[in-house]
């Protein structure tokens, strides 16, 4: 009675059911002058969070460019979600982002796809207030309207919003293909720690390897 | 051991956790040069949907119109909802849409709350590409951060958006408050039936009613 | 980049991708001695629910069963939901239902389907607690990992739990077949006006008409 | 106009809005017949298994005993979850379930939750088809029916089924408490980055010290 389904989650791309998600590679995380770091002192950027900028600047970003121009030059759907509230006051976040003290107020320059990614006009960009982009917004709904059944997430953080991601995905039926190359956090042992344990929900290949199998 | 629960719908709205919510009062549906009727005939439009023209701005538009300079007077909390998709060729919509044949595409004039109740900066507006606003967006998780449990709900069709609209919020919790002079549809008939099938599910109170009820 | 899809909702059954869902067809609601009318007087019943009981006894009943053995024979997935609470205070239902004051105890007689229909012991059987069977069961999840496309509706009542089903599965893409010869509600003229109300959201075909469709 | 909202996790339990969800602590994964570990040689259960067997019969059941003792003589709400199909051949499970190779059959003693924490005759137990519980069930609105907000997490396996149940219902505005010494996976290696990498989820707190909380 039931459809048939695949046994394994090493599978292809295919294009036509496919999509790839960038998750929270915003001015509000990236940039020196965004809202998480504005206020962090200089030794700070450069002690603390040194390994976070270097990963995201020259190995992360990098790679999510090669992938956003791919995808679309494979014509397969791209889409965006960025750590954005829909008010100005923040007032419709999670309960999560209220008690964090996260506010990336409705229409502001941190809640904005950093210029490196920025997204054309018709792809889909969702706002969004907790970890998980399968929470709060309707993402869900939105790949599935568009006949998605393999998604590729890369992004930020590693072990936070992205991991979320793929356990959620994963959870709904999606083959979920993650970019560890084009992923980032704090350090590189969360980093490696969290790639290990969702090794389980998704398939994990290089940037290299993706771009060669949908043929860019 | 369970929370304490309401025994009855027809509480009056306690502010700090209501708000209203408009349900497609925009270009595509109400206006002549609108999507929907801008390639309809001057005949059909005086007679088929003469009716509906008339209800829309005699009497939905005008209760409308005081519902929302009353709620925004008492500071409880206003939302909006349109038929708009999040994409310009629609590849986003439910499949019910895409059957259907509508597309109101991304941020066009048609996607656009009418002038008359336009939405203010910080007033939340949710692009849903389905009948239930409760499917195509995520309302209901917004709605829980922001605290709302008794929710107002008014705009086009009575008996399609709105009721849908009416069904799923009742069933998940809120306290809903129809208000039957500020919606309306294609006919009297339709009209009223619809208002009778739901009685069970909300509270109804017309325009008047209610201002009094938030002190306007 | 989006999947093709239907152009019409007028589409025969594809077996292996389509189900079938009995909507609260159980004793609570059938039978005199159900917990809906164990306590209406015998004028009552013979009265005021005269007609719903001949409507469901003579024929919605009767039209149930043939479904059942037809989509049985053809292999096609058989799902049935009832009124029923998780626990035996109700503590777990829905606000409506607690306003409403129904409350169908967990593992209860009035919670069973009816004999007629009784599951057989590999069907899904999910107990719910609000009018839309995809507001408080997983429903969507399931028939998402079973592969279903195609959803055929029936059961009780027409304008009030099976409407509000119809409304949510064509809102979430399924193809939604509802069957008005094997629904019932309280009076002719609320069945016809819901069946009339609907008809933009589902294919709408008789019981003899289906089960030709299925070669039964 | 948004509802006042606590500004930390660090928050004591509300025995009325409280509930406590035991994981996966079921024949399958905990006893040495049990679906998962029948197959498994000695050898494997004394060297490879040997930690997580020790951990979860010295450490995680002792203190799940306790505190299931403990919370049913507070009157806080108990529910379990368990790894279980709808079906007895699983076509109702999760994709990832399918690919995993794994189904509890419907009714199996696989599927049923451990004698030392048996379910009272009206505690609510949800079989599920997927990590995270809020995918798989409809627990999200069990809880709000309850009326709960703090949810306590337990069980099986720490940074699988348990972390994804911590992330999600983070995210869906539960305060969540997490009892580490009340969970168990297969190394102490895992077991601590996992509870490393969600304390920004949840409050975090040892068995004995909720037992005083909640005055047992």
């Amino acid at each position: 009675m039931a459809a048939d389904h695949p046994s394994t989650r090493n599978l292809p791309l295919d294009p036509a059911a496919s999509a790839i998600l960038f998750i929270d590679v915003q001015n509000f995380s990236v940039r020196r002058d965004g809202g998480e770091f504005k206020d962090v002192s200089d030794a700070d950027i450069e002690g603390k969070y040194g390994y976070y900028f270097k990963r995201i600047h020259e190995v992360a970003i990098p790679n999510m460019q090669r992938l956003l121009a791919g995808f679309r030059k494979a014509g397969i759907e791209v889409l965006h979600t960025t750590i954005e509230s829909l008010t100005k006051d923040g007032r419709d976040r999670s309960l999560d982002y209220k008690i964090t003290g996260f506010n990336v107020p409705k229409g502001s320059w941190d809640g904005k796809v950093i210029d490196e990614l920025a997204p054309l006009e018709d792809e889909i960009v969702l706002p969004k207030s907790s970890s998980s982009v399968f929470v709060s917004t309707h993402v869900d709904y939105i790949l599935r309207n568009l006949g998605v059944r393999q998604i590729v997430l890369c992004g930020l953080l590693t072990d936070q919003c992205v991991e979320s991601a793929v356990r959620d995905a994963c959870d709904l039926n999606y083959l979920v293909t993650l970019v560890p190359d084009a992923c980032g956090t704090y350090s590189q042992e969360r980093h490696d720690f969290s790639i290990n344990a969702i090794k389980g929900y998704c398939r994990q290949i290089s940037t290299d390897d993706l771009l060669k199998e949908i043929g860019q």
